[in-house]
């Protein structure tokens, strides 16, 4: 009999909407967030849970544990330019946690939503035999506001937010023990990119768009599939992290690139977008303090390709996929 | 240092909504549902979380598991006289699961939504040690309708929808290895009150009203606590159910009425009405196919009160708790 570990998490997921029929909801399961018709709103809604297993390594603190769940949450209103209207959480905890453990886990998941002009306002907790948190998300996006997955076409530009590779500098130094608290916060505190996706999404320019939590390759063959097209991107256009140049030069031998088009954690915003638009919504991020770059186009077909000093070749999906690779981010 | 097995749920959460503040919600945590303000409705909000150690018995079948976290998420839209608009599911589940049992755990909880007029319209699947399944339910009920906790006062009646001790007859047919799929299912297959919750808030008649997923005793403690209220209750107007005093009578000796005031699981709900208007209440609910039953009253003071054969004594808490009494139901 087929096991999860055979089916990987995407075909997990495929076969979990196949089964719901997806009722009133304006959005598909696949989608960052579903969405609820709410006059002339959607009512976003998003879920995400961790897990000691694969989520939380042994360092994290637990306000960082609490800044996490909330962060991650909070992306996925971000990707749909969502506002934030509240957060539930569910705590499956093992019976010996301590009180000092909750009070710093309610804490860091307190100040993450105060920090994004939220609040968590409800929620469960549970006797468990590991510690499994699981936070639900609630936004409202004007309907044509709503940046889908859906909708990118050839001759588009793709970008992203930020930078790319944060989490894999924190990552490296969790795994090398490099003592650098800056470093690791790459990995252990994310930053939704909320004010950046109100922004995209008031500009009404944005074809698709999405997180990208399990890294680059993997976010563009969710949009390949999703949308019919392909890709091309350009290798030294990548934005690569400060962080993880510095990690690399100094500590860690590891290709950058590799890192950087790969490993998950980012929870930058990958969006496309018309070329003749692209600089006025870059203007506008920039005002406001972000930055987005241009990374690639949009191309007809299926291929993702991947420039590297002018050779073409086929850029593979490594990213993190859940059931499939549980080793690849916290063993 | 204090551990959560010496707090106690309740003791976790009152230490939790200290930490949070509670934003925009109109309703705090501790209620059945957050309620956030959305024009002239409120938006509510529930979730919740079980696991496999301590909500799952072994002989529950992936599909009653699928019910399960959907009925009891429903539950507390239900306490709140509210009509459920969608359920995000998260599923924690080990890499050896079986794709069979996914399937079946979502035509389960497909079922339940569907039997409810709603639909699951979204999750999140993850990698974890054993089972951990985190609903999250929405609602909306207008704002004039929906049904607090808080409100209850004295001179008004207290009663139940529905009878008490379903799930207790379940679980005792389960640890006593007796085969009746139909006494197991007050247990495993647990029906949310939504007809009744609606129906009552219509009447704008309910001060108070929450599920009694926590058994009835613990119930009306958290009802005490929160209005600065007393409770007589009748010990002969309790409506055990028939399949209770059925395993009673032919296969099992147990004291029905413990059962039937202390055991969790039988999501009926409790609330509280103005005398002068139970009986229209009742027979709004009667001519729908469901049941009222008045079981005592509010009064003075902070004491709840069992009459028993016209005997006076204090009616003890031993509901369900989680952390300090893993081993109540199922272990």
């Amino acid at each position: 009999m087929k096991k999860l570990s055979d089916l990987g998490e995407r075909k997990a997921i495929r076969l979990i909407s196949d089964i719901l029929s997806n009722g009133d909801a304006a959005v598909g399961i696949g989608d960052d967030c579903a969405a609820l018709e709410f006059k002339d709103e959607y009512l976003l809604i998003s879920t995400d849970m961790i897990s000691e297993k694969t989520h939380i390594p042994k360092s994290m603190t637990p306000w960082q544990i609490g800044w996490f769940i909330v962060a991650i949450n909070l992306s996925d209103i971000a990707a749909k330019g969502g506002q934030p209207i509240g957060l539930v959480l569910s705590l499956g905890l093992p019976k010996d946690t301590s009180e000092l453990f909750l009070k710093e886990l309610m804490i860091g998941s307190r100040e993450c939503a105060k920090k994004f002009n939220t609040s968590i306002i409800g929620g469960d907790t549970k006797e468990n035999s590991d510690i499994v948190l699981s936070g639900t998300v609630f936004g409202l996006v004007k309907i044509d506001e709503f940046m889908s997955r859906k909708g990118g076409q050839p001759g588009d530009i793709v970008a992203v937010t930020g930078t790319l590779g944060k989490a894999a500098a924190g990552y490296q130094a969790l795994i090398h023990d490099i003592n650098n608290k800056e470093i690791q916060k790459g990995l252990l505190e994310p930053v939704p990119r909320l004010k950046e996706g109100i922004s995209l999404a008031k500009t009404k320019i944005v074809t698709s768009c999405m997180d990208i939590s399990d890294g680059l390759s993997s976010s563009l063959y969710q949009l390949q599939e999703l949308n019919n097209i392909g890709f091309e991107i350009m290798k030294d256009k990548i934005p690569l992290s400060s962080k993880l140049l510095e990690i690399a030069k100094n500590n860690v031998n590891f290709d950058v690139y590799e890192q950087g088009l790969h490993f998950g954690g980012d929870y930058e915003l990958l969006f496309t977008i018309p070329p003749k638009k692209f600089e006025k919504a870059s203007n506008l991020i920039e005002k406001e303090g972000g930055r987005l770059t241009k990374i690639g186009r949009v191309i007809k077909g299926d291929e993702i390709v991947l420039i590297d000093n002018g050779f073409r070749k086929k850029l593979t999906n490594k990213g993190y996929e859940h059931f499939k690779k549980s080793d690849f981010i916290f063993d």
